[in-house]
C-alpha cells in the first residue's frame, strides 16, 4: 500500500454497477455510451463494453487519444471542439483509426471545423449537435438545431444528431425528474427540427446519472452516464446511489483530534474541493454516515462527528469525495 | 504551445513578487522559509532561496524528498505528521540529507514520533509544535503548547519552537488584521508557555499571505507565505494582491457563446473547483476584470461578460484561479 492518502476502488461494487446500468439500458432500450472522463481507466472502459456499451464518451481530444490507442473504435468527443490547425490532424489520424463523433453548438463552430477539414482533406468524422435542455452550459437552443445541422451537411460534413447534458439534474428536491423531464422535451423537439431540416438524428444522446432514472427512453437512443461507476457524496445526497454502490473511496489517515474533530489527511489535493451548492460538506465518511467533512484544505479535511466516536490517532478512514471525477483527475493510480 | 487549456507563468512578474517580499522580510526583520506547495517547482524555490530565503516549508514528506533531492538542505515540513514505521525510515533519510524540520499537534503524536524514532536508531530531526490562532484546523491550544513541547524534549526529541497558520485570514472585511493580531497573540502566548515548561522557542513561524501585511514581526522570527509567488483571484479579492501582481494564468479557448456568455476550456480539471464563501465567482478573467465564472464544470468555464464584450470564438483569453495552488497541482508542467 501507497502511503495516505490514495484513492481506493472496490471491485466487487465496481462490476455491480457496471453490471446493473447495462440491464437498465437493456431492459429500457437505449444504447450505453458511458463517459469515461469518470475513471481514465482503459481496464474500467472495458469492463463497461464487456458489459454491453456500445461505445464510448470523451471529453477532450487528449481522452480520444488515450482510448483510441488502448484499442477503443468507437468513441464520442461530446464537447463544442474548436477546431484549428493543431486539432485537425489529431482529430483525422484518430478518425483513421476509430469512429469518431464530435461535437458542435453554434454555426460559426460548424464553419471553423468545415475549413479546418477542407484544408485537411477528407477527415470521416461524424458531427453530433448539442442542445441545450436546461442546464444553460453550451448547446444551443432545441429550436435552433434544425439550422445548425443543416449547416453541417451544407459544409459536407456527416451529421450523425443531436446531444444534451441535463446537468441541472444535480439539483434536490425535484430536481432530478425536472431535468429527466427537460431533457426528453428538448430532444425530441431539437429532433423534429433536425427533421424538418431534412436531416434524420439517428442519434438522439442524453446523460445523466441523476436523471437517468427519470429520463424518457422514448426519445433518446442512447445515453451517457458516467459517475455511475464509481458513485460520490453528491449521487449519494442527491438519492441517485446508495452508500453501499459507492466503489470510490481516498482512504486517509486521523493525524490530529483538535477541536474535537478528525482531521485527515485527505485534503482536496486528492478528493477535490467541488462543493454544490446542496451539498452538506466536502466529503462523507463512508463508515460514519452521520460525519461531515466542514473544513477543507489541500492537505486537511477536518471532520466533524456529529456526536459520534473520533477515529483513532493513526486509524485510515475512507473517505467519500464529493464530485469522484475531479478526485480521480488528481491521481496517476488508483488502488 | 500545447492545446488549451494550459497554465503559464509570467516570469516578470513572479520574479517581482519573490523580489518584494524578500524586501518585505529584510524590511520588517523576519525570515522568509516560503511554502512550495503552491508551486511545487526546483526552480522557483531556488529564485526564493537566491533572494534571501533561509530554507523552504512543505506539507508532504512527497514533497520534502523531491525538494530534498533537487539540492535544498533546510527544509520544514509544517503538518501533524503520523510517523509509522515506513514515514519513519523516509523521514531518517532525508534527516541525513538536510535539516528537517517536522510539526507535531498532540501528545500522542509526540509518542507515535517517539516510538518510531526509538526503533529507526538516532533521527537527528526537530519538532516544532503546531498552535491553533484561530483558524481551527490542526494545532494545539496556545496554552497546551509548553505541554508538548515538554513532551517532545522529554521523549529525547529536540524542539525547535512553534508554528501556526492563521487561516481565517481568508476572510473579506476586517478578516485580514484580525487574522494577523490573533496569530501575534497566539504566539506570544505559546511562547511564553513554552519557556515556563523550560524550552525555549528557537522558531517561532507565522503565515500566510493575506495576514502577512498586518503580522506582527516583534513575535513571529520566520514566516511561510505560499501564494504570494503567483497571486490569485482570492487574493485580489481579498486585497492582498493586484491584478497586475498575478503572475500565473490559465490560457483557455473560448469554445461557445451559448446563452451569450462565453464558454472556456479551462473548466475544474485545470484552475480547480475552489469557491471560498466570499468569491465573488469559480474565477475571474485577468483581462476582464468586471467578467466572473459564473458556472464551472469539469471541462466548461461559463463566464458572465457582465455587459462587456464577448471575447471572439476561438479567441484565447487569461483566466486566474481562485485558489492556485490547487491549480498547479493539476497540471504536469508549467509555460
Amino acid at each position: 500500500m501507497p502511503a495516505t492518502p490514495y484513492l481506493v476502488v472496490d471491485e466487487e461494487v465496481l462490476r455491480d454497477n457496471i453490471a446493473r446500468m447495462a440491464a437498465r439500458g437493456r431492459d429500457a432500450g437505449f444504447a450505453l455510451r458511458p463517459h469515461v472522463k469518470t475513471h481514465k481507466c482503459l481496464e474500467i472502459a472495458r469492463l463497461q463494453v464487456q458489459a454491453g456499451a456500445v461505445g464510448i464518451t470523451v471529453a477532450t481530444l487528449g481522452e480520444a487519444e488515450v482510448f483510441a490507442e488502448g484499442g477503443f473504435d468507437d468513441i464520442f468527443i461530446a464537447y463544442p471542439l474548436w477546431v484549428d490547425t493543431a486539432k485537425i490532424e489529431r482529430i483525422r489520424a484518430l478518425a483513421q483509426r476509430c469512429r469518431l463523433r464530435v461535437g458542435v453548438d453554434s454555426l460559426q463552430g460548424v464553419a471553423q471545423l468545415a475549413r479546418a477539414a477542407a484544408r485537411a482533406g477528407a477527415v470521416p468524422l461524424e458531427v453530433v449537435v448539442e442542445v441545450d435542455s436546461g442546464h444553460h452550459r453550451s448547446g444551443v437552443s432545441p429550436g435552433e438545431a434544425g439550422g445548425v445541422a443543416r449547416a453541417v451537411i451544407e459544409a459536407g460534413l456527416a451529421c450523425a444528431g443531436i446531444f444534451t447534458f441535463p446537468g441541472h439534474s444535480y439539483a434536490l428536491g425535484g430536481g432530478r425528474a425536472q431535468a429527466g423531464g427537460d431533457e426528453a422535451a428538448a430532444l425530441a423537439q431539437a429532433a423534429t427540427r433536425l427533421r424538418a431540416a431534412g436531416v434524420e438524428p439517428r442519434i438522439v444522446s442524453g446523460g445523466s446519472t441523476p436523471s437517468l432514472e427519470f429520463a424518457d427512453s422514448s426519445v433518446a437512443t442512447e445515453r451517457r452516464p458516467g459517475v455511475y461507476v464509481f458513485g460520490d457524496a453528491q449521487q449519494w445526497e442527491l438519492g441517485s446511489a446508495r452508500a453501499d454502490e459507492i466503489a470510490l473511496t481516498a482512504y486517509a489517515t486521523v493525524v490530529s483530534h483538535a477541536g474535537g474533530r478528525a482531521v485527515l489527511d485527505s485534503g482536496s489535493k486528492v478528493i477535490g474541493a467541488d462543493r454544490a451548492g446542496y451539498a452538506t460538506g466536502f466529503g462523507r465518511l463512508l463508515d460514519y454516515p452521520d460525519a461531515r467533512i466542514v473544513l477543507l484544505s489541500e492537505h486537511h479535511a477536518v471532520v466533524d462527528m456529529v456526536g459520534g466516536e473520533l477515529p483513532e490517532l493513526g486509524s485510515i478512514v475512507r473517505v467519500v469525495p464529493n464530485h469522484v471525477c475531479n478526485a480521480v483527475n488528481l491521481v496517476d493510480k488508483l488502488v
